[in-house]
């Protein structure tokens, strides 16, 4: 076997994640801190056995299943890139061609739409206490018709974001940094800066700051979160952040201005969200049907998001940072000032400036979202990777 | 070989079905009683396989083409997931993004889709005379592109559900009261009411009770059906069921009432449906492009239906029926008082105490329809299936 | 090696196209005439493969990606088909879920749903000037996105039609024509009549009589093209026939009636398209995004549409062709007199009589682009295609 996938499993023979197996991905804070390494490991070595030409198809036959409750173009491409590397077909739920309105048929329709389902992979990231909530009730549902004999086997969860957490986006933009820094044991006393960004935009999910302060405080990393008033985090998220940092023996801080959070920053993560208070109220809004009440509120938010139009990743900021030189990140799509609109998150310099490593970040995605199947659907996953180099399978016959 | 896919090889050696190879699935009482058990041991043959991590992959490549003219989901899942267990792709032929219109481009358009289409599942159950019709020009076209060399494969049309029968659901839900029972010899002198209920919904088409009395009628079972004044069903389909009575020893009555139908029943069926003078009428409307008559007529219909609030499932009327214990079916959704609607179908508590039943029936659908299609695709279906044990790939590769 | 796949194997031996691996399809008059008919011969090998129950697939597994930005049924199954064939999933890029406006939003796009893609397939064909100029932002992104190493593998362009050609429709027309004459050696002296014809629709794109045009020039043949004044199409296309006519020994002449252009041709392919100044005019508007003065635009175009109704593909004018009986082309949909319209591009009779030619034609077009993706995946084609024979894994298990 070559050396480059041997490495990969030696590595996995060092951790313990066996809790993994059947299991399903909703916060990378419920996972341990081999599991979310076992996680990088088994991407790498999915895509080391993709550039190598060897098929690493494990399902003959089987499906993906993807419940999209918000636009989506990239996650969308990534949950569909991963279904089939492994062999997986993806059939897509679109819920205007069926009726899922309460408890009682989400548990229906969870079992209905599984009876082949090795995966579901759910976006439900628009309104506060929602999102989980779906993913937990599906979860649930399927859990139970697999104990009750209906599903021949449990689907597993995969969060493709909700309210509380993006894990796929922000574990792919861990691999990002850990690939450019060239290690995990590289990290410890980088600082990186999560900071809000002007956009605008209305109502982006906080389930990007969340997730990115909630899985990089865990590297021994400075983290510093920053936001103009109003638009904090959920205070969980914060307290995780918070504990994560101390277990690892870096920090977390939270500062009131971009400038302090840039300031020597080695990483910088400058993205546009809502305010907390404000998505409260829109959630609220949306359960009693006040739609009137929805589009008032979104001019309030607009005005109120224009007054900070000063918290941009300008390439005076840049400057301020590590060298000059900050790693820029950023889940994607960017508003980019002049070019995506007048005045947005980041300068047009800025961001054509690090399109290669934006783009790297993105491409770790699919990779991610295969080891999060992968290891929930191996038993022995170091024994399946040897199997499938041993079967020596090209993904391209030629 | 494993004992267990032996008896069901042994099983179909006894049957006769030869002329179900390159056929087509209309309805099921096109088919001869041996081949409506082949479709049932071909069924459990593949569940059987599937739950041994055997894969039936069978197409390398091929398509199967899905035509949804109503809304759906555990049908489109069964399709996706029947195709994909065989190893073929499904395309959705969207007839928003074509244009389909008369008789001529039906014809074309059937060719068109169909150069590498192994199967066809057609679903057009909303205007009476249309739904089979449709199906029935599809498949007239493709048989025509075979016989002229267009075509290299004659596709085989799987009915999703048409204005006439639902046999895919229909052979679904006699196969769990198969089950349930513990076999077809077990059947003998049970007694089924398919009775309508009460919706607060409208239009809800008569494929489903004309396929249970259709299909039901065949076992030796003693089938009542019941409805309200006006809710006919096709009077063809009663004289199958009457035939069908007679031949198989059991028998097929009609009771004016729900109550009368469920006394001492071993398997109730209580769903609503359309009155079938209504749905006539509401074809012609819509033949006519005379929507605001459609409008009018749907009130008056739900004002009718809602004389009839009384046809519903509750506790009280399944404690009448044999040992209070009627195993109750239904095709899903049902309209859940109290839950899905105010007044509905049935009692939540009788639905909630047949949750696993109600699932584990919609689960053999998938099975169904991909032994429908294995029957139509091999010429020698044992032979195939001691091949595919031989053969012994993993479904899943671990 | 059963003969017949060897004589399309030993005719690729006499064929230079080494420049198609790795490469994109954008016109046909970017390829050799080597490289056109090593597409018509790996097409046909495939075909014979598929014929013979030899499964052709040679991904195990891989996007192809579609973007269709006009609706499409033909074109749509044609490209999931092929696809398919090669063991490609496809994955629709629907707009509308995503958001591509601007230059920069192209790139980025095209590189993020690339992650996993061998192949993207597109359809943009209403404005002029747009569609090519789209694809080639697109292939510019993701060759950059593979060169900087974002991508591990470089996406095939397929154009499914743009604004100046239509390559798989005219590759498929022309296969249609080889198949029907018995072989290319056989067309020199041929005449064909590319001509408008009258529909009541508007706004056709005119890359089918430019592809026709563009590649039907290349074998030999008499290519006489007809249209209205105002009709014109781009003045490069017909400097490329006129090219192509000079160099294969044939001829391109424009003549000013469908009389003209009928007699004594040995195949005619009379069909609508715009009007030059028009549609420029239509693109001008678009670009302003005046709505109303495409309105308008659009019923003075009907208008002048409707000035020209006697260019028809009448029974008369089909008696004057080469024996009464020249081939009748199409690439479907056609407007049919008294079917799919009171007066169209051809009378019913006409069309009937040719309606298996008609269906061939467009059979073709799934091994034409299938062709195209194994040319520019396949470094060695011939070897694949033999090691495919070698391998002899059945299309369908039985």
């Amino acid at each position: 076997m070559d050396k480059g996938l041997q490495a990969f499993i030696d590595k996995l023979d060092t951790l313990k994640f066996s809790d993994m197996y059947e299991n399903d991905f909703f916060f990378t804070w419920d996972k341990t801190d081999d599991e979310i390494m076992a996680v990088f490991t088994v991407a790498d070595a999915l895509r080391h056995m993709r550039e190598k030409n060897i098929s690493t198809r494990i399902f003959d036959s089987g499906l993906g299943i993807s419940i999209f409750r918000d636009n989506s173009t990239r996650t969308r491409f990534s949950f569909a890139s991963a279904c089939n590397l492994l062999g997986l077909a993806v059939q897509d739920l679109d819920e205007k061609k069926s009726q899922i309105a309460h408890g009682e048929t989400v548990r229906e329709t969870a079992n209905m739409v599984s009876f082949m389902a090795d995966v579901i992979g759910i976006r439900d990231d628009m309104y506060i206490g929602k999102g989980h909530t779906y993913q937990k009730t599906v979860v649930d549902a399927v859990t139970e018709g697999y104990r009750h004999g209906i599903l021949e086997q449990k689907p597993t969860l995969v969060n493709l974001q909700c309210d509380v957490d993006h894990p796929t986006q922000c574990l792919a933009d861990m691999e990002e940094i850990i690939h450019y820094f060239g290690g995990v044991e590289n990290l410890k006393g980088k600082k990186l800066a999560m900071t809000w960004a002007y956009s605008p935009s209305y109502g982006k999910p906080l389930s990007v700051p969340q997730g990115v302060i909630g899985l990089m405080t865990r590297f021994g990393m400075d983290v510093v979160l920053a936001h103009p008033e109003g638009y904090d985090v959920f205070p969980e998220c914060e307290e995780i952040a918070r504990r994560n940092a101390e277990k690892s023996g870096g920090s977390f801080t939270k500062v009131a201005s971009m400038q302090e959070a840039f300031r020597d920053a080695d990483i910088v993560y400058p993205k546009s969200w809502a305010p907390f208070a404000a998505m409260e109220k829109r959630t609220e809004l949306y359960g009693k049907g006040d739609f009137d009440g929805i589009d008032a509120l979104e001019k309030e938010l607009l005005a109120q998001n224009a007054t900070h139009k000063d918290w941009t990743c300008s390439e005076e900021l840049m400057k301020t940072t590590k060298d000059g030189k900050a790693l820029y990140l950023h889940c994607l799509p960017a508003d980019i000032s002049g070019v995506s609109c007048e005045a947005g998150e980041v300068d047009a310099s800025v961001f054509n400036r690090y399109l290669d490593p934006l783009y790297k970040e993105a491409s770790y995605k699919p990779y991610i979202i295969a080891a999060m199947i992968f290891l929930a659907k191996c038993k022995d996953p170091q024994g399946t990777l040897r199997r499938l180099a041993e079967r020596n399978k090209p993904r391209l016959f030629r």
